[in-house]
């Protein structure tokens, strides 16, 4: 592994080494590392390119990283990773995709992740994404999740996309059984010309199922952004949907939620707040020594922690 | 006019004689009565069916009606109204639509209606729709209301439909100019298996327009309601969009707002809500002597105040 992917890695894993507990490091189309361990299991598909993660049940305190990077231009793939997190089991998965492009062609990642996440088990699950590289080529990441929680399961995903990715499509589809809750955190900044749309579905199918998905973006200088969040209560049930979003310069930002009750029970709530940086904030700021673009950067900082 | 149209008047303008001012009623496809002002002319419109309302400049404190009540079954109409605001009047305009319909073919009224708000002018817009009948056969209003205000202009519209209507799509589009206001107030009772569904776009074009949309609804039984609210946030301006809606039965309720920010000084919120009524209320009314069936019926009334 080179310095950019080494530096890939630690921009979206926080990976300094090669991590504890099991891991698949995926390098310009090819497993590059793996590790297994006694409870987690990591075989490469065989009809596609991807793996299964299988974790068995009860496993505790444990965790996956399976990141991936691209630092050859002109690379497109898509790639399916399937998850099978077994009953009770408590862990954290870290996924995410860096692209170094410093040619002229397109390097695309487009990564579709199934969870079936088993009884009573808790799952954390961070993904990041993020492109440098001063190559004309573009850099695109079309993340997929797609989410089954079985009764009384539990996951948070952290999705954080904070720099260098020219187009990105993020649909996230979830399905919630009796008793399980999902969280969903999700952070986009976008800057020069960049696009990022994020397509929420969760399904509130089960009794006291619940979801909460906040959303905070930034959209710089010519981006734009648009944001779908869809919750269907179909049983008794609790959702929340929530986004904020600063815009500057010459940037645009759509927040499109959808809330649907179809029972009775179904408690539903969307917020959702565009706007730009209050003035009285950067003064303050300003008045204690920095410069404007400083006072800027410390807001957006703030914002999107 | 007989006493099933008077009655249809009374519920949709609150009228129990001939209004002052100037008014146009129509009765069955025709118009029946009408006065004019020296300030408000109601001119019949000869290439279609429908008038233009015709208001002076600083006309003030004046008001016009123009109800529409349908009692025969069967007749389907297409109505198209514009309305001349001259600049710097204020004036109250009372609109809506009763249908009784005792047959068992369809009543529909259709009405196309168009506000030319000059500078600086004023209106209240008031439109309240009701249907009634014991025949099988269907009430439908489908409302379109455009609406263009010029600098400085300030629109109120209070749009209410609380019973008796089987179908209703509900069209508003407005487009603001400079340091002009719209409020749109909304209220919509459906029930048994009624569908409503509510389509407003705000297009915040001048510099300090603002609106300020806010639906209440109520779903009672097996009846279905869409609500679609968007905001284009086109200059330095304000909106703000809520939707409240109570499910009851087997009711079902979709909030979809979208609010757009095209320019950084754009500032936007939406807040939707849906849910049923709350526990706690309803017995605390119980515990005053009030069955639950009141308790609900106090508990909707207050909310679609």
């Amino acid at each position: 592994m080179d310095e950019i992917q080494k530096n890939l890695l630690k921009e979206i894993a926080n990976l300094h080494e090669i991590p504890v507990g099991a891991y698949n490091i995926r390098t310009n189309g090819k497993s590059s590392a793996r590790n297994t361990t006694e409870n987690i299991d990591i075989v490469t598909k065989e009809d596609k390119s991807g793996i299964d993660i299988i974790i068995k049940p009860n496993t505790k305190n444990e965790s996956v990283h399976i990141p991936v990077v691209l630092s050859q231009t002109g690379l497109e793939e898509v790639v399916y990773n399937d998850f099978f997190i077994g009953e009770n089991a408590d862990v954290t998965i870290i996924a995410g995709c860096g692209i170094h492009n410093a040619g002229d062609a397109k390097s695309q990642h487009d990564g579709v992740h199934t969870f079936y996440i088993g009884k009573n088990a808790k799952i954390k699950y961070v993904e990041k994404h993020y492109g440098e590289g001063d190559g004309k080529g573009e850099r695109v990441l079309n993340p997929v999740t797609i989410i089954q929680i079985e009764e009384g399961g539990y996951m948070e995903m952290d999705s954080v996309q904070i720099k260098g990715v020219d187009s990105t499509v993020r649909t996230t589809k979830a399905t919630l059984g009796k008793d399980s809750t999902l969280v969903i955190k999700e952070k986009i900044l976008t800057h020069g010309n960049q696009y990022a749309k994020t397509d929420f579905e969760v399904n509130l199918n089960g009794e006291n199922s619940s979801t909460n998905v906040i959303s905070r973006s930034v959209a710089k200088e010519n981006s734009k952004q648009t944001f779908l969040s869809k919750i269907n209560g179909n049983a008794k049930c609790m959702g929340h949907t929530e986004c904020d979003a600063i815009i500057m310069d010459h940037a645009s930002v759509s927040a499109i939620p959808e809330i649907t009750a179809n029972d009775i029970e179904a408690s539903l709530i969307h917020e959702a707040a565009i706007g730009k940086i209050a003035g009285e904030q950067l003064i303050k700021l300003m008045t204690l020594g920095l410069t404007e673009s400083e006072a800027e950067a410390q807001i957006i900082n703030g914002f999107l922690k």
